[in-house]
């Protein structure tokens, strides 16, 4: 058993709280939620200020002899690692990861130096 | 922050360890593993004994500013909670959760009083 699922049986399955990630692209931010299972209809995004909330729900199973898996609804929020345009997301849900990118305020710029400078 | 963020933070993201569900069937027991984002092709069953052994992996994302998402390959065994027939393992892969099903040695048989008894 590793120290996670040590942690986790202890503290019973819990509430379901998606794992993210927040990638760096040159015009975009790319947000990476684990949603395995989740009922596409049910994936909501709202986008308020600095935050981007996302929320969903998958079925919880019936006749569980062993349980890890949690389930139900989940709700999060998040503060943008960077400004964005407000009202950029564009959300896609492929094998079980959500992903939402959105146009950054600031792009970032590669600068290339020129071999006449 | 919750419990299991708090210490998921604490740990760092750590070995990617899909969180696993078994359900009774009537004739069959069903394993539901929560996979998101893993390479179809990547993913491996094997049974041996009373146990299953299910292996996969999904690309590591590049470029991270924030990081939950643990990623790389995983590999867990499971010990089945009932003897099953061997090698009657069926799996699919839906939406980021693979599910396989294993037809049970004893299927549980639903009694049924007669009123003329």
């Amino acid at each position: 058993m590793t120290l996670r699922e040590e942690v986790e049986a202890l503290a019973g399955v819990g509430p379901w709280t998606p794992a993210a990630d927040w990638c760096d692209g040159d015009t975009h931010l790319e947000l990476h939620l684990d949603v395995p299972g989740a009922l596409p209809d049910s994936l909501e995004l709202l986008e308020e200020g600095d935050t981007v909330t996302v929320a969903g729900q998958r079925p919880e199973l019936t006749r569980l002899l062993h349980a890890e898996r949690p389930s139900g609804t989940f709700r999060r929020t998040f503060t943008f690692p960077e400004p964005v345009v407000p009202q950029s997301g564009q959300a896609t849900l492929s094998g079980g990861v959500l992903t939402v990118k959105f146009e950054k305020r600031h792009p970032t710029i590669n600068v290339t130096a020129h071999s006449d400078d």
